[in-house]
């Protein structure tokens, strides 16, 4: 950063300002928003655009209309507002709308109220001093002063019997007519953070309404007016469209010279951070920005164009309000039409889904249409989910099986991720990749080998899924298998599909590697291999049982099973290493004896036996560390990564592999390359998306879990309440390591194994809580992302454990009936 | 749009410009790029924020500052100018760089010119008669005025021995102070196409270089200054960062209240349209935007404040020049210094991507480094590919092998699928499946089941690419059989390994189903099915030779296996059926009989033998119809879908399946349920892309070679074209259907098959013709999106047949030898 001059701004600010920033990472929570009636927020692509005159308009178009029923209320808020209180927006409607009304000759009664609850010092000071009112310190918390000041109005109408409602509010001011980061900074005494304003809001969204909803039926219409631009920073700096409110939008665009690519950019902002805006808007200047504005948005989003406004800025607007009167009744249509229609979608989504889809690993008849989650959006860590037990809402869920074992965003890298995907998808789509070189797909593979594959790797060969990289090392472990031993006498191009010898592979009981029929090969017997499932699988391998590891009753077991070391030494097929590395997931969350791993690693490796780690599941900090092999201390020659690879946003997989294991492809022919591919090989958005996210999850600047000298992630789960959980009764198993928290729960018969139902009561009430879980049969488990934090992670483990203890209680009634 | 009153804006000229707005998705073929020194693209959050004023800052700093030896070049390109002549950004400089030389004293000699290129007519006679000059009529040529006027002035420096120059050029005018696209449409007798600015520019681009390279050493940088924000439109109503340049870029911010907002957006659309954005600068409003600015872009963009403008418009701004000094100095060095880091980056990818990447299909030994191809960026149909013969510079190449057939979006959709996936990352990231449901995927569901799957399928199955697509179709084929046929006899619950009966598909010689395993046990043994690439492979199937059909010499042939009925009448084992539809595309693009197809299908579902058709590479108007078995006249049980589904952008599949097989998976224990997933399934990136793609390729407006009543696309490839290519002397066969044009040539020996390098020299000749080729063995092909227009194809056959020509020569002549 270079900057010759400071004009104006002192810097001691400037200093305070960048600390400001330096700290504004951290995102918080999202909203429940309800949904009983139209909520809207309205953006502007630059200040001063009539962002108020369009509430205004909204307002009076809402409650004066001469054809509707009255009983309505518009509820206006103003969440940030500066230049207080000589400006504010709240008071503007609160002053406008009796004119208008009485202008209208509005037949009904109209009652109305302005507040203001919070206000800087200086802003406070000058309220009360203008009102007359005294100033009380005890009022003031060190940041914000608590004003909760209200007045009112009433118009009585000539159909006394009719009342209709506007209910104004100011949340929170600042006196200086700045930027309200700028502000803040100058006036609040400390930073107001996002999530006051957002409990604020939330609690100003939800204000009465339990009451109107028992009262019955009266219209609402609620109006969030954001403050500046769409990108304009709030208090705490945050930008106003990285708040996660997620409410539909208008956008007032600017009709201005140079207005179409201001509406046009701020427009994107908004759709980069998965807003849907259902009517742009402006002022005419005479430029007809609305041609090119219907062009560019293709005639999805309505645009609406209003008169221009009086140029003595001493006109009471009254005449401009009449000209506007249709645009402003044709916007309040266009907004109740796109709620209702929205209502409708999520209402049906369920059946439609229910009718249409064929989910995975899904048993539909057990799924009732009340079952079906309706995921309205995704912010971080969380869902947010459409709700419709007595009153519609949006609540929030915490994807604790991180969308099967996908996930590991926090908010901010979603948001940097977008921005990632729409820049690479522009740039380059997909590109072909055999032969080609593109710019994420080579630093994609740069990263890995610098990374996971760091000390042994040195080529990376990607794919679509975990079990399509499983295929692929097989391949390259058979490959590199008969070459060491000789198994294939004429490698020279010869096609020979003439089976000289069995291959197999030695790997553990219980372990999963995909479902593709050669990674179920690779795989013990199991509920998914079986002449119901996939009528050609056989079971290609010698399958150990491996000792285990896991917490009960506080204390750390091994588990050994019995006949381990015979099995091996009796067998003599020829075999390829294959292992799950530490965790077996899908086989019910079993940690493996890391040193009986290493062990066998080093035995395969010292007989030619090439060694296969399956990473999908457990690479990139799953289980604290970048790589298993860390925990392991020994190297696999090929390995196999998935899911997290690219944060949890995208399919992408890749095999990396030694330089030997390479060389045993190298020839003269094309016949001995590895003819193994898919379309879309190392496409850009997977390695840009997998690019970012690998450098975000092991910087220390962006992941505040990383402890850099050691390379591991702090502990996540709190030991106490692990111990504590891990000594409940219901409770025959925990196993706790880096994002995953799995717990076994007491059951035998068919209580047990996976296609047991037992967990599903349990993990009802977990999802009342706002706890989104899915059972592995009777093992459950919670997991994070690699930047959750601690405290985040011990409420999870708080709620599991209350709903522990209610689940015995009914448990034991259920056996002593 | 609704709009009450228009201002200042005649009707008749509205209607116009909607005309005009109408027809503007036209994209014009991108450029070739000179890569020999640094070129910037100027780009500004809003209009009046000081572009001119960083050009002309930049060419000072570059030209005058005293450390520099002379000998050194800047050339500024105005492509677009209203105002004019009264506002020229080209004189700007022009008068002001001597001025500020003279101040500086600098010693070299300094040569200036200023020129201007083409105008309206209006602005032609402002022009003319400001500089008494005769107005030529036979210079207007109905749309723009030929002006090309030419000033120059020379400044002598005290060491004469070296110049400095400074070359400013304004390539389009209009009079009117306006948006170009209203200027134009006011002052133009035509509209001025994106095409015609572009090749315009591109000749300027390239003006004297090859002299200059010639005369060596000369040291240029130069600049292409926008008109506007972003996203203004040009004159033909194009927005302006829609136009294929793809030049780095320095962004002119906003200083002013507000302007965070306007600068993040602005950088957000660059960035949503692929630009790389080096620097951010704006004038200081006292307002500390920086650090705002500096927070969002996380300190990889650096972001540089020029001191406050003098407020006297009079000023000559002398001071100022010297005050922002050091800012432009830092500015030019960052450019200077991001050119040489891309530049060495470009020249290394080669030899990275040789060590690291492990490419599918590809025997690396065969791949020197000269052979890897570095791919820029792509734009609709192109790849826009580094070369770095002679001179470096950014070559066009039209992706005729469609990147592995996955390729359907024109430069306009691949725009549009950028935004949606910024959006669908932003509101979604990827959200879990099974029991959920969220829009993309209810939507892209939707859109199957109405499409492709019309009048026959049910559910739709998602998975990530066409080898996993299958294994699930083969997996629901083999439980739908066992269902019909009382296979298995106790179906619920009960797991079982034991094989009760062999199962085998029935498929098609030649036919490829993809990689993995299962998807291999399903096609007829090949290059890709011996030992040497997986030793598991069996072949488990009945393979059929079947009848196929391709043009030569000009007529349609059909080709009949010998042994054909035989084979199928004695064989009894139980049987899938299987089939790829239409065109076997990996086995050499062979086309099979129709017919025989639906003959073959009807006498499966006869024996209630489920069917499938593997659509991965025929479905979504690969073929010139949405799905085949519009071709076919009849319908499968179950169908997959890849590739082209999301139109190329991300991995995506699907399998489509009839309610009865759905029907066989329901019942009351989990372990019914198809027991098969891969972790992104029907992922929101995926099904987002999908459902906007499906829907752009079969709607007219969009997609101009839709012929709506019958549900088809017109004729892409020439008739008379492609029966002169079928009758070359060098060509076997030929097959053109939809967007496919596949020729084998007439080879022998090891000429022909999978693993010939036949094709390879003619290949080489087309890539330097810009059409980029992958061969088959000798099978070679040219392959289009669903929206690529006719005339393109025409050229690209037209270029192919010269090739065959030369190819034909070179033949012969090592024939005769």
């Amino acid at each position: 950063m270079l900057r010759l001059r400071r004009h104006h701004y002192p810097d001691h600010h400037r200093r305070i300002l960048l600390r400001l920033f330096h700290h504004s990472t951290f995102h918080p929570q999202p909203l429940d928003l309800p949904l009983c009636h139209p909520t809207y927020q309205i953006w502007s692509a630059n200040t001063s655009l009539g962002k108020t005159l369009v509430s205004a308009g909204l307002s009076s178009s809402f409650l004066l209309s001469p054809a509707s029923s009255a009983n309505k209320k518009f509820v206006y808020l103003k969440p940030i507002q500066t230049g207080y209180p000589h400006d504010s927006d709240s008071r503007f409607l609160f002053t406008k709308l009796p004119s208008l009304s009485l202008r209208r000759k509005f037949p009904s009664s109209l009652i109305l109220s302005n507040s203001i609850l919070f206000s800087s010092l200086f802003a406070a000071k000058s309220f009360l001093s203008s009102r007359d009112l005294p100033f009380q310190p005890e009022k003031f918390n060190s940041e914000m002063y608590d004003l909760n000041f209200r007045e009112e109005n009433r118009i009585s109408g000539e159909e006394d019997s009719s009342v209709s409602e506007l209910v104004c509010k100011t949340l929170f001011a600042w006196e200086e007519a700045v930027s309200p980061h700028l502000a803040a900074e100058r006036e609040s005494g400390g930073v107001v953070g996002d999530s006051k304003v957002i409990e604020t809001l939330g609690k100003c969204l939800r204000d009465g309404l339990e009451s109107e909803i028992e009262r019955g039926k009266r219209e609402i219409l609620c109006i969030v007016e954001t403050a500046g631009g769409v990108a304009s920073p709030g208090p705490s700096g945050s930008l106003q469209c990285d708040l996660p409110f997620r409410l539909p939008g208008i956008l007032v665009g600017d009709g201005r010279l140079g207005g179409i690519s201001g509406t046009i950019s701020a427009y994107e902002s908004l759709k980069l951070r998965g807003y849907d805006v259902v009517a742009v808007v402006f002022e005419d200047h005479g430029l007809v920005n609305e041609v090119p504005l219907m062009s560019y948005l293709r005639n999805r989003v309505p645009v609406l164009v209003l008169p221009p406004l009086p140029q003595d800025s001493s006109n009471d607007l009254m005449e401009w309000f009449d000209e506007s009167h249709n645009v402003f009744d044709s916007l309040k249509n266009i907004m109740l039409l796109a709620y209702s229609e929205r209502i409708q979608r999520l209402c049906d989504m369920p059946k439609r889904a229910g009718e249409l889809f064929w989910w995975p690993f899904t048993q539909h008849k057990l799924v009732p249409e009340e079952a079906v989650t309706v995921i309205d959006s995704r912010c971080g860590e969380n869902f947010s989910v459409y709700q419709d037990q007595k009153n519609k809402f949006i609540g929030q869920q915490f994807d604790a099986c991180a969308s099967w074992w996908t996930q590991g965003p926090d908010a901010t890298l979603q948001i940097e991720l977008a921005r990632d995907m729409g820049y690479t998808a522009a740039r380059f789509g997909h590109v072909m990749f055999p032969e080609n070189v593109y710019e994420p797909a080579l630093e994609c593979a740069e990263l890995l080998l610098q990374g996971v594959g760091k000390g042994w790797a040195s080529r990376a060969y990607f794919s679509d899924n975990g079990s399509t990289a499983i295929e692929i090392a097989l391949k390259m472990a058979f490959r590199k298998f008969s070459f060491d031993h000789d198994v294939l006498v004429d490698f020279l191009g010869k096609d020979t599909t003439e089976k000289c010898v069995e291959l197999k592979v030695l790997a553990l009981k219980g372990s999963y590697h995909g479902d593709t029929l050669g990674a179920m090969e690779a795989q013990a017997p199991s509920p998914y291999t079986g002449f119901l499932q996939q009528p050609w699988y056989s079971g290609r391998g010698l399958f150990l049982d491996p000792p285990t590891v896991f917490m009960y009753n506080s204390k750390w077991i091994l588990s050994l099973p019995e006949l381990l070391y015979s099995e091996i030494v009796e067998h003599k097929d020829i075999m390829v290493r294959h292992c799950s590395t530490v965790v077996h997931a899908a086989g019910g969350m079993h940690m493996v004896d890391p040193l009986f791993q290493r062990i066998l690693v080093k035995e395969c490796q010292n007989h030619k036996i090439p060694v296969i780690f399956d990473e999908v599941f457990t690479g990139f900090w799953r289980l604290g560390v970048e790589t298993t092999a860390d925990l392991l201390g020994c190297v696999p020659d090929i390995a196999c990564y998935g899911k997290l690879l690219t944060g949890g946003v995208i399919p992408l997989a890749a095999t990396l592999a030694t330089n030997a294991v390479f060389d045993s492809f190298v020839g003269d022919s094309k016949l001995k390359a590895l003819l193994h591919g898919h379309s879309y090989s190392a496409h850009a958005l997977g390695c840009a998306a997998a690019a970012k996210s690998i450098k975000w999850f092991k910087d220390p600047q962006t992941n505040h879990n990383i402890i850099p000298e050691r390379r591991i992630l702090r502990e996540l789960w709190d030991l106490d309440l692990i111990q504590q959980i891990s000594s409940h009764r219901t409770v025959q198993r925990v196993v706790a390591l880096g994002t995953l928290c799995a717990i076994e729960l007491q059951a035998a018969g068919c209580n047990a194994g996976y296609g047991s139902l037992y967990a599903a009561s349990l993990l009802k009430k977990l999802r009342e809580d706002g706890v989104y879980m899915r059972p592995l049969g009777n093992v459950i488990y919670l997991m994070c992302g690699p930047c959750s934090s601690p405290e985040v992670c011990s409420q999870l483990l708080l709620k599991l454990y209350q709903r522990l203890e209610e689940f015995d209680k009914v448990e034991e009634k259920l056996k002593s009936c």
